[in-house]
């Protein structure tokens, strides 16, 4: 192999790629990006068997080949190279020699037939959708996903395509996390639980650009997301996932609006009263214009009042002010409606176009 | 006490302090913040017992009064306020009440006694400098002291006053670094060993404004530094300081002239093929009008040319790259000038002007 291609596109294409490199693992070839040349590319390909990347970057391509190079060191030489033209060489015993200005470098490669290629899948269906809704929307989920063993679709961010819309739904034990967005054209159904690492990495690779597309494509054990000339492929989580439909209800006996930014502050401030062996619920308590947010625990008490305005019953309600820090950060709206039903039912804030709901476990309290 | 002050000067004033609370200690007193409110100021103390740090800030003082907060919870909890007037009020056993806008906390303090107050010193002598300037001094020495401990004035940063100039130097058991500036007006010689953890806090909180002078105050066993509404007391190390003037040799058998960023680049680059368990060092041949530096070790083979200027005889000599990066990358000149003698004799790099002068060991090598 003998190719030419500027710092500039390898590097970005490298960093593209890295995010399906484990971190750790026994298996060597799996530490390694693939480096093909063909026709008038490089293609990178990293693959951590459940996650594969592979993109494409304009090269002159003098002799068609293929090797692996292990990607951390790789990445970190390109990454220190001068803002330039590199020549990348492979030779004798899978050996590498790079050419950047007045610098040449060789460096060992690994055997490319051992690396293990991205699975061929017979995908379905498809949709197509902007980067940067793709992005919102997985940031707007990602927080509510459970890191425990117990169930597998837990660790996943359930994607749902029907009509004209897009769906994206996690939840732990303790709160539901639901993101809406309209789409170009009908789709008929189609749904895959896609694990959260998958999408916390498509998140950070894809562009925040609003005019650009991406297309994602479902078969049964995998999911595609294609953008510009990058394919990852994930394979997704077995199984149904949870009907949430009954934990969404319409009904409420309370319903407030209140200053985002106000409250999000407010709880902050509760939140550094807790700690790992004090884990003490805030609790508000909502009259008619107002909510009383208290918090007392070992480091101290803490009571802020916020103008409010309420529809239906008072009530006494506590929370973890984590689980409605993690909503309420990711909601853009300046004004928000929090639904509530008794001290011990599910609390929902959502808006009134359905792009967003959240739903939050109360917690038990007792009233010092 | 009670007193009221604005959130903003409140923070600055704890996150200056903050540098004087130890991370780890067994005294839980030092890991407050005393706050003393007297006149029109609130006076907030610091102090690990090495180093203690004093700042005053502005504020209505309705009542004087002393009282001890946990540093941490604190800073976070200002931090995390409005911006917006703070009320603090120290009531019954040590405990506090502040109020913010609509917000009422009561957090437990400490008893104000048991704090450690700062030594009250008889200095000596007093020089009077730019804070700019002793910020950047700092920055430009502080990497080459010794973390060991076999001898502490390694651990320190020599600093001497005398005639015109005020003089930065450190040392670990493979380097010399020196810097050295003119203070306006003639001053007799001070020295002191300044512990470098005193060091490397002052020069994050002193302003990097050209125009902002500070005062250093010596004495036998401490140090002050005097800027602003702010004090910081450090113990000085013990002893006589490294007579290193013999290690400053002017004469020289190879000179070079040399691009800095093009050395510096090379250099990093080289570092990346060094690792834990495979310490090769970076072997430079010098020649008429080039450098070639080469380092080989298993992560592969980097050799790159950058053209020079050059006096006298032909040289090889190795280094430890990292060595010559850290002097480098707090060099502002855009061309260096390199002194050597022999491949096993120090290394300095100096200006002509005597602003600087970095002293680099050379490593044995062997040939490959």
């Amino acid at each position: 192999m003998k190719v030419v291609c500027s710092k500039e596109n390898l590097l970005k294409g490298l960093n593209t790629v890295a995010r399906a490199v484990p971190v750790r693992t026994t298996l060597d070839i799996l530490k390694c990006i693939l480096i093909r040349s063909q026709n008038d590319k490089i293609i990178l390909t990293a693959n951590d068997t459940a996650l594969g990347i592979e993109t494409k970057i304009d090269a002159l391509v003098i002799e068609e080949g293929v090797i692996a190079l292990e990607a951390t060191f790789f990445s970190s030489l390109v990454r220190n190279l001068p803002d330039s033209d590199i020549t990348i060489e492979s030779g004798e015993n899978d050996s590498v020699t790079l050419y950047c200005e007045k610098l040449k470098t060789a460096i060992p490669g690994k055997d490319a037939d051992s690396f293990i290629t991205l699975p061929d899948v017979n995908t379905e269906n498809s949709v197509t959708v902007s980067q940067f809704t793709v992005r919102e929307m997985i940031n707007q989920v990602v927080f509510s996903i459970s890191d425990s063993n117990l169930n597998a679709a837990m660790g996943g961010v359930y994607l749902e395509v029907f009509d004209n819309k897009i769906r994206m739904t996690t939840l732990d034990g303790h709160r539901i996390s639901v993101r809406v967005n309209e789409l170009n054209g009908q789709y008929p159904k189609m749904t895959s639980i896609v694990p959260g690492k998958t999408m916390t990495d498509l998140s950070k690779i894809i562009a925040g650009d609003q005019n650009k597309e991406m297309t994602i494509l479902f078969s049964k054990n995998h999911i595609i997301f294609e953008f510009e000339n990058t394919k990852m492929v994930s394979r997704v989580i077995e199984g149904e996932y949870f009907k949430i439909e009954s934990m969404l209800r319409e009904e409420y006996e309370t319903k407030i609006s209140i200053n985002k930014r106000q409250l999000l502050e407010c709880l902050n401030r509760a939140a550094l009263y807790i700690n790992e062996s004090d884990k003490k619920p805030v609790i508000m308590t909502i009259t008619d214009e107002e909510i009383l947010i208290r918090l007392k625990s070992q480091a101290g008490l803490i009571d802020e009042r916020i103008s409010i305005e309420k529809e239906g019953s008072d009530i006494k309600i506590a929370f973890n002010p984590k689980l409605l820090i993690d909503a309420l950060r990711v909601i853009e709206d300046e004004t928000v409606d929090i639904y509530m039903v008794k001290y011990n039912y599910p609390c929902t804030i959502k808006d009134s176009e359905g792009k967003y709901i959240y739903v939050v476990l109360p917690v038990n309290f007792t009233e010092e």
